[in-house]
């Protein structure tokens, strides 16, 4: 019964995400869902891209947290549309509040809506947002061990982006055993090292954002 | 209809976290359950304990991750007793799985139980597991903002752990905020800076441990 339960809840939420990626096609809007630990750097990545990329793509930002505003002030203050969604201490973000928040963005002012996700590398991950790309966001800090433990996120990930790498020289961080794991869980996958703080990489970021706001119609 | 299953879910889980609980005390064996986001360093507080008690107070493990038992190899290799619970992909430990895993431990041969929950600020903080004490971990890394936006772990934790502490001249963190967060949300919680690097605070978590070990009669 439990288990039955369960596959209705993921059964209406992917409903739910086919309608949210119809609207956004249908306006020309490319979807990127971000997903990665608390602190990893998913809002610098997005702050990053929003100042280098001179306003193309013209991107929209959807926040979620369990808490607190505080990554919707930071994109706010770069002058480009943001929602918030607060889950109340809830786990991930799933495909009704999306839907939700979409009533709350000009569609046809945006090239592409970046989703960030509750920070957390487990419950994120099953569910469907509408999507049409994933990026896994792991910080050096964390360690080399994360893909090897957190398998599901880099499986099926279109990005792995390693942030902080200017501090590679103070964290014992094995490069080798990291790059090994993706491409052991999810061969060919496109790898990015960036510093958000240095600003190495974010070419390369701004980069994707442009090639996948550019590719609107995804298979 | 759905949050009555949750309800039955949390309320079995409560039970079991009792039982747990007695056949621990029984035992006189203090438990602490430890909570942070991946790649904090909750293994590597653990390691540095075992290393620098000196075999005192005797220190049993149960490691929780979705997958790999790479820590569990992490701690079997400082000569103690260690239990490793696969979630296959779960998001928490529950009071079930420790209960299990209590059967492969010696009880009489410990003071003290250390859980190591699976890397997530979100969802293990809802389940008890038996333990007497909480331990939250965050590291420099992650930022300032962490315990604004995970409230809950860090409203109910006995000790709140800022590890990495060697990393604060290569990042942006905040001191205050961060310290007056915790205060707010937990008013005379101690609060301990180390560095798992460096050995700094070492002494101050081994002394905690010590202190918990020895009063094993928690309200």
């Amino acid at each position: 019964m439990e288990i039955k339960l369960v596959q209705k809840v993921m059964k209406v939420n992917d409903e739910l995400a086919q309608g949210v990626r119809k609207r956004l096609r249908a306006a020309g809007v490319a979807c990127v869902n971000m997903m990665s630990a608390p602190g990893s750097g998913k809002t610098s990545l997005i702050e990053a891209a929003l100042r280098h990329c001179g306003g193309a793509p013209r991107i929209g930002v959807i926040e979620g947290d369990p808490d607190t505003t505080l990554d919707a002030e930071r994109i706010a203050a770069c002058g480009v549309p943001v929602v918030q969604i607060n889950t109340d201490g809830g786990c991930h973000l799933e495909a009704n509040l999306v839907g939700r928040a979409l009533g709350d963005l000009d569609l046809d002012a945006l090239d592409i809506l970046l989703i960030e996700n509750v920070g957390n590398l487990v419950c994120p991950v099953g569910f469907d947002l509408g999507e049409d790309k994933r990026v896994a966001v792991v910080s050096v800090t964390e360690g080399h061990d994360k893909p090897a433990k957190y398998p599901k996120l880099f499986r099926g990930a279109d990005l792995v982006v390693l942030n902080k790498a200017d501090l590679l020289p103070y964290v014992d961080f094995d490069m080798a055993f990291f790059r090994d794991t993706v491409r052991r869980l999810n061969p060919g996958v496109l790898m990015l090292d960036m510093s958000c703080r240095t600003g190495d990489g974010v070419d390369a970021w701004v980069a994707w954002l442009r090639e996948t706001a550019a590719a609107k119609n995804f298979v």
